[in-house]
């Protein structure tokens, strides 16, 4: 099952659990994956940026994403690719293929700045992964500094038929999700799949501009879900009324750098996760941070009762 | 009136307002300044990154200055005063502070990289200015791409008595707050105040950290002093009540780039300004934008009559 | 006299002198200024990002760009006009070139990513300072982080017809030389002149690839006047040597930052400058930086006598 | 054999050797290892920035390391671990150390800022790899835009008794060689190593400023050791004579991004590499700039017969 350009939904960005002495946690990681694919998603996005991706070891990824694979045959899972070198990007796309792995995820290196340096790249690394390896483009420029117009976005669609599916996280991005279907609509660019990430902070008006759902690891995934299913059925103002009931945490959760140790601790106080353990480098959760985010979900659960976490 | 280290509430970035030709929007400048001064504001900050300030002359900005400090005489107006160079700075800041400003606010240039770089761009910029003038200390790495750590700004004011004040807006940034205010318990450094920026993206949460107010240009800064004040009385769920109703429109105005025409076009709708106008360079704000804006008002009017706009 | 693109020659990048205090010193402008017009330089850039310009408060630079440019009549005068802001720019523009400058050069803020950011900057600037008043297009990614590729610069010359000289500076340069002579060859680009900065390093090479001369600011401006004059002449190995020889000393006043000190005191031994003062922030010179010119001289002098400088 | 602070002389950098078809040239290893071993070196680097290490696989660097390791049994071989997580970075260690590496390089990720953030990374970094590890400081701005002062170096040298060496290649760099030699002799930082890089382009003056050697990967290596060798015993003028006649070839050689060609061309040249391939991705050599080499070549060879190559 291949990764295509009608991926619909929501693929969530998982976390890798660990436990608390730092050790890669299988147990958790089947059951973040059943309740993945029990509350409604539609695929799985696994050792990204927020995967934790660097802090492992080679066998360790591929370890992890063969566990994920074949515990939900049923639904596509993109394993994230990027590497500093195609070297090392061609080795684990080629393993996790053979796994099952519906496609991978690449991100541009921080370096590229020009329109022809991010094509060309992108050219060379569908090239070195194998031109029937379905990928996701990472359009994130607060984390990557790389900027993609596009026109610079359309030039990958076009000349790279494996490029099937937009990780939409530019910021401020919803004139571009605009501008791309428009690209569509005009038939200078064929369709691509846009899923949005960027935490989700701007998922209800995403979805409005013709998103077709989000690829982000809030830790309410089924909020996502459930966002994603209202705006697609046309109930606007339900869609938002749980969007803004949810943004007061999902703000929180998106703080660069500080947001993955949110994320863990509540899904681990929702019972997914055994340990909120990140690898090394970590920037640490103060006790004043549980607090507010203790604060943030008991708010929560006036409007969401799977907010209420005792 | 000089800025001290006592500073608190609320000190809106105020816009610059132009006409629809491009010219500076006299009528409108008193209107808004009044606006602050009625809705409880304690203070202004003219010609900011969001006040259009690089696309003003020398004249113009000095002119403006003029014009809003006369306007309130009772409060304190701190002018940007950030330039390429210090000659420019020396030369802006001497003006306003003779035309009888409170205060100037001081950028870092985005080259700045090690701690002692920063540390003496702001020992170099004093001396500049004059010991004798108060300024405020910006930190905002998300623009500006200067990272100062709280041992940083605590080497700042320590050597430089005339910095009064910290325009907080470092992201994720309540930790910081709470690291500089422990600085201060433990005699570390003395009192400055700390007013937050980032749009108030966290201006909640900030508050309880320890933090004077707000020094953003969110375009309800009633609701910014209703939050600050409710937050200082102890009245906790309604601040974030307040806040979070807010938090869907301020969200989408916190967009880097594009959210000053968002903030433009909603005091437009609220009466304080006669055009939206910016003056090039501009991102213009597209008709789906515009509805969306009015999307938001509208929602937010169930929650807050100040948001009815017609 | 405006500028054009059949500019070619040397136009060194002049040092702006001041006092030991600090004060502009008209008397070496003067001497400076009649040395470039007396050893062959074909034109004078001021104000540029070496000639400390940020450091100059609005009437000084107009002061001194209308001192130089009274004092060679016959000579172009080219004024650097980079600013943060369209209104200063278009304010500085308008007053050199009222006073007889030939154009002015404009180097892009270190904001800039993508191909139509920049395109569009030039569009926006050039619009800023008039459409009748000739530009240089800067491009030295070194300094200014922003990289354009050939592709880039054909798009702003065929939109800007105001557009008539690059300063070329991007390192590695040659191949970009190249490939913008081969645009005019096959009529895809008109005609500019090019001429080289990045200190010089490559000039001997720049000038085989196509390059019209030399924009830059090493002390011996009277070498960089020989080395264009045999090259252009078909005398290769007499400009390789006599280039080699100063290879030592220009690299070592090509180190960014440190580079400055180094090209004003050669001057002041040269008896060209009186002191060697720069305005603050400056980087100062150790002693033993100096011993190293001054050995770097002696060398030298084995091989141009206008290096004997005792 | 383990790399201690007491190393000196000169650690090529050495390129990794490819066949035309990409694969590794294992005959071309061991004839740049005895060349290296041959005249005068005292020490190898391998799998640095410019050996092409993000090019090659886990098993293809640890293949390439433990064969120079094997050829030269009586010299230091230090080896490239940078990568983008420690994961990575231990793995690649324990084999290269458990083959015999006298220990490794570590570059800064590109994302590192303040000096908190820099001393932190090699904390963690050290710890990674074991602190019974020698470690080389790489401290390269130009390349990784991460700006380490002498305070910072001097923090991580005094924290970290691992690290024993520093790869030098700030630009400029000479005072702060100065500096780190004044920290040795008033007693705040023990000694380290000093070896320099950056193509080698300020050697002539490094060593006069108290360098122990080179680290750098010029194709004329045996210059480096002549240059070397000559500025120790006190012969200045010899020493710069000899490395004049090389800067013409050595600036064209250390071009960023371009250098990396014209060192494996010239080193065809020598007969020490059996092609100039590069993996992709690779900027080409044009003819122009082949011819621009030869030319150079031809030059130099007036005043060093080694650069006579038909």
């Amino acid at each position: 099952m291949l990764l295509t350009a009608s991926a619909h939904g929501v693929y969530p960005i998982a976390p890798t659990p660990f436990t608390d002495d730092g050790a890669i946690d299988t147990a958790s990681i089947d059951r973040l994956t059943d309740f993945y694919a029990g509350c409604g998603c539609t695929g799985i996005t696994i050792l990204g940026q927020l995967g934790e991706a660097p802090k492992l070891d080679h066998a360790e990824a591929v370890s992890i994403a063969t566990q994920v694979i074949r515990r939900v045959p049923r639904l596509p899972v993109i394993v994230g690719a990027s590497a500093p070198g195609f070297a090392a990007m061609r080795a684990l796309t080629r393993e996790v293929m053979d796994a099952g792995a519906a496609g991978v995820m690449i991100a541009p290196p921080n370096t590229l700045r020009t329109d022809d340096q991010i094509v060309g790249y992108y050219r060379q690394a569908a090239e070195a992964i194998g031109a029937d390896v379905p990928f996701v483009l990472q359009d994130y420029p607060l984390t990557f500094s790389v900027q993609m117009t596009p026109a610079v976005i359309r030039r990958i669609v076009t000349d790279l038929p494996s490029c099937v599916m937009l990780k939409h996280e530019d910021w401020p991005g919803l004139e571009k999700i605009s501008t791309l279907r428009a690209f569509e609509r005009d038939g200078s660019m064929r369709h691509i799949a846009i899923l949005c990430g960027n935490g989700g902070l701007f998922l209800d008006y995403e979805m409005e501009r013709g998103a077709d759902g989000a690829n982000t690891g809030y830790c309410f995934p089924d909020m996502l879900v459930d966002v994603v299913r209202l705006s697609a059925a046309g109930q606007r103002e339900q869609a938002h009324d749980l969007f803004d009931a949810h943004l007061p945490l999902l703000r929180y959760e998106q703080q660069p750098g500080a947001g993955l140790a949110v994320r863990k601790y509540v899904l681990m106080k929702r019972g997914l996760l055994t340990s909120a353990t990140q690898r090394k480098p970590a920037a640490p959760m103060s006790a004043t941070a549980r607090a507010e985010v203790d604060h943030l979900l008991a708010r929560l659960a006036r409007h969401d009762a799977r907010a209420r976490l005792g």
